[in-house]
Formats: structure tokens, sequence, C-alpha cells
């Protein structure tokens, strides 16, 4: 095999499970080369990537060793996909009776959920995540591409707890806009103690899901390394968890003009 | 820029845009490269793909034409991916009390669900699909990938109609097993007349709910072009819908003895 073969299939093999470590051996034995002919085709890809600002390979020494895929996107890169997004969001036809926003389409959407997946990954990498959590049932494609790009399982509490998934942990939680209460439940298997959970979801308004999300990590033991929504709403100023980060800020639906007022956080990408 | 790196960067954006045609000019102004060997470049990353069961690359001509990249599995190639997966399902730590096989960590993980979002992909995309359609909670994440491979939308039918995503359509079904009475809704705008509607989910038992779906898809005045399951049970052996595609069938479960029984379904692989 040619060495352009070998590099169109170890690159496409790398961009496909990302942040896992793959052996050089692995690569030899599939492509029939030697490890010193893989390692210079691992340089060659390591380059066009790095020079197209299409992601990072590391390499890691050691008999655990191999090479490693992440994206890593930069601020300007960031930037320019959140002005799509929130271009995207801020049609008027997305203004919904009662003030929302309709936003199930975009969150849905693989090439929107694919890309936020990848940045909420690359902002909660250094935290070392071992689990990513969101509750039922809009957040669950960003979630997922979010435990995608980390490599690490995704777990979803229940609105309700379920029969076909054996004992289950269950916590009541007040909304943190209304005053009404809500449970949440999440099988007992599905999150081992002293996990490092991500808690990822698609808004937040005053906190109540999040927190709630947060108090059924406490009963698992485990513990939170991250929160990380797409659109937060500038108001209530206060929400009811105080640390995490949003990508997009949804400042006011002025629903006689027909008018939704969406900014960049701009935090985010210093 | 050299050739080799050109591929690197050309199979990276190929396997992360599946079932998408992707104009020869995109390619060459990224990368400062005549069409014409932007087109060596394919020809070199077909060959590999091909000849390694990687997947299969088709140059379309015409004025929208370009290059686009599907996954495709040998016979041989689902069939491993099958007893892998039928492996994992049966460990019997999986039952649950009441006879229930969990299954959510499986569906959930992204290395199981991608594979399986790209099986659903690889079997439909011939009846070419505009939307892949599930209901809430399970089916979500290989729906979404099934979405992702055959790069359209995925829609999601919620238990109950969301404020938050405007005028819906609801119907109510009786599950196929018990005699219970379910509702299904899903937003107006979610999904055009005349759609072709991929159903997927990730488990049937009597087929209540994937007939709800397709009453669902009626509504909307759209079309079902295919029903696809992760497992099915062999008992009931007649469904509520007749017309379905699994991948696994569950023949059983032992609680006394400790035993699951999954077989793969050998029609699918020929």
């Amino acid at each position: 095999m040619r060495r352009s073969e070998r590099i169109a299939l170890i690159s496409k093999t790398l961009s496909e499970n990302p942040n896992k470590i793959i052996s050089l051996n692995y690569f030899g034995q599939w492509l029939g080369a030697a490890k010193s002919s893989i390692s210079e085709d691992l340089d060659i890809i390591k380059n066009a990537y790095k020079n197209s600002g299409q992601g990072e390979l590391t390499t890691i020494p050691g008999a655990a060793g191999g090479v490693r895929y992440r994206t890593k996107r930069s601020a300007d890169q960031i930037k320019a996909f959140l002005e799509g997004l929130s271009n995207a969001l801020q049609d008027q036809k997305r203004i919904i009776p009662g003030g929302y926003l309709y936003m199930t389409d975009v969150v849905f959407a693989p090439e929107y959920s694919s890309k936020i997946g990848e940045i909420f990954a690359q902002l909660f990498i250094d935290k070392d995540p071992t689990h990513v959590l969101t509750v039922e049932t809009k957040g669950i494609p960003i979630a997922f591409m979010t435990a995608k790009a980390l490599n690490v399982p995704m777990v979803v509490a229940r609105r309700d707890s379920r029969v076909t998934e054996g004992p289950s942990v269950g916590i009541s939680y007040v909304s943190g806009s209304g005053q009404k209460i809500h449970n949440m439940s999440l099988a007992k298997r599905a999150l081992p103690e002293n996990s490092r959970v991500l808690i990822v979801d698609d808004f937040m308004k005053g906190g109540g899901t999040a927190q709630g999300m947060r108090e059924l990590v406490a009963e698992f033991k485990a513990q939170v390394v991250g929160t990380a929504m797409v659109v937060t709403t500038a108001v209530p100023e206060k929400k009811l968890v105080e640390d995490f980060t949003t990508l997009l800020i949804l400042e006011g639906i002025d629903t006689n003009k027909g008018e939704i007022k969406i900014s960049i956080n701009n935090k985010l990408i210093g």
C-alpha cells in the first residue's frame, strides 16, 4: 500500500475516533507497514491538520501509548460557528406563542449538534470528565455528540423512573422559573461512584433543571466537573447554579416586533 | 501543500460528512490545488477505502456534482458487528427484575450507536428517506446517528406536547403488549408534507409504538419508507406493524437460569 493510501485510512480512523489512543502497532498491522513508516504518516497528518485548523494529533509515549486525535478550534473558528448558530436561531419564525424560542430542529440537526459537542468537549477536556449527563429530551443529541467527542459514555436522567431500567435514584426539584415541582431519576447502574460528570443541556432559564442534575449527581457520590449550555437567558440574571458555561445568551424576545435577540458569550472565546 | 497532506484533509472531511455531495471546486479552493489534482487525490482515497472495506466514494457529474462518501459494510463486517453487539447484550447482569433487558448503556454508547446508525443508513438509503423519526427517549442516539449517516434531519415525537414547540399534532395509541393507552405528539413545523420518513427505535415487542409512529406520520401527510429496530422480541410473533427490519431478535430471557438469548437477524445479511 502506498503512503497516500495509508494516510487516507489513518486520517479517517482518527477523525472517527476522537480522544481515543490508538497504537501505532494497530495501524502497522492493519496497513502492513513498519512502525517507522506509520510514524512518518502521522507526522504528515499532524501537520496538515494543524496548518488548516482541523485539530490536534498527540503522540502518547509508553506501553499504553499511541496517537490521539482531538478537535481543536481556534477562537476565530468558534466565533464564526457561534455567529452562524446565532443567526439561525434569530429567525423570527422561531417565535412560539407565549414568547418561547423554537430551537428543536437546530439541536437535532447533525450539522449543528456535532460541532456544539466538539466545542463543549474542547472547553471541558482538561477537567477530565468520565461521563456526560443530560435530562431527557432536547439536550440528548448535543450531550451525545459531546460524549462522542470526549470518548466517554452519555447518561440520561428520565422525567420518571422506568421499570425496564431497574432500580433507580430519584430526586424532586423546583424549576427556577416557576414554582412547579418536577422529578428526575437515573438508573442506579448508569453512573458509578466517583464519576466526573459534565452536565450538558440545550437551554437554561432559571437553572432549576441544572441544579436538579447537580443534586442527582451528588446522590450517586459523583462529582460535577462542569455545566455546559447552548443557550441561556439573560433574565433572570441570578441562576440557581452559579458555575456554568453557555455558548449563546438569549437577550430577549419581542413578540410584538417579531424580534429575537441573541448574543454570543464573548467570555467563552477570550 | 503536498498530495499526502491534501489526502489527509479530504479523507477527514469526507468521512465527517457522509452522504453529502462536496464539489471538487470546494476542495480545490480550500487546498490551493487544481481540479485535476483533487480528482487524482480522490481516486487514491476511493481505492484505499474500497480495498479495505471503509466505504464508498462516488463521483456525481454535472453542475451540482462533486464527490460523495457513504459507509458501505460487507455482509461479513455487519455480521461481525452484530455478533459483538449480541454478545454485549447477552451479559446476564443485564436482566432487570420483571424479565426486562437493560440495554440503555449500549444504545447510548457512541461506539455502538454510530455503527448501528451507519448500518441503518446503508440498509435504507435506496428508499431515499428525507427524515428519521423516533419517539423519546432511548431511541434518540441511534435515530440521530442514522440521520447523520443519511445527512437528513431527525425528528422526535414527544410523549406529551410541549408548549415550547408550538402547535403540535397528537395521536393516541394502544401498546401492542399491554392494553394501555399512550399519547405521542410532534410539533407541526417539524415534519413537512410529503416527507419520506424512516422510523427508528431501539426495541420493539408488540409493535404498538411503531404503529403509533406510522399513524403520526400519516397525520402529517407524509410517507413511511422503512421501520428499523435494533432489537425485536421473538414473541409475540405477530406484530402490529408488518413491514420492519430488525438487527437482533430477543429469543427470550430465563430469569431462573440467568440467561438471555439473542440471535442475529440472518435475513438482514443474506
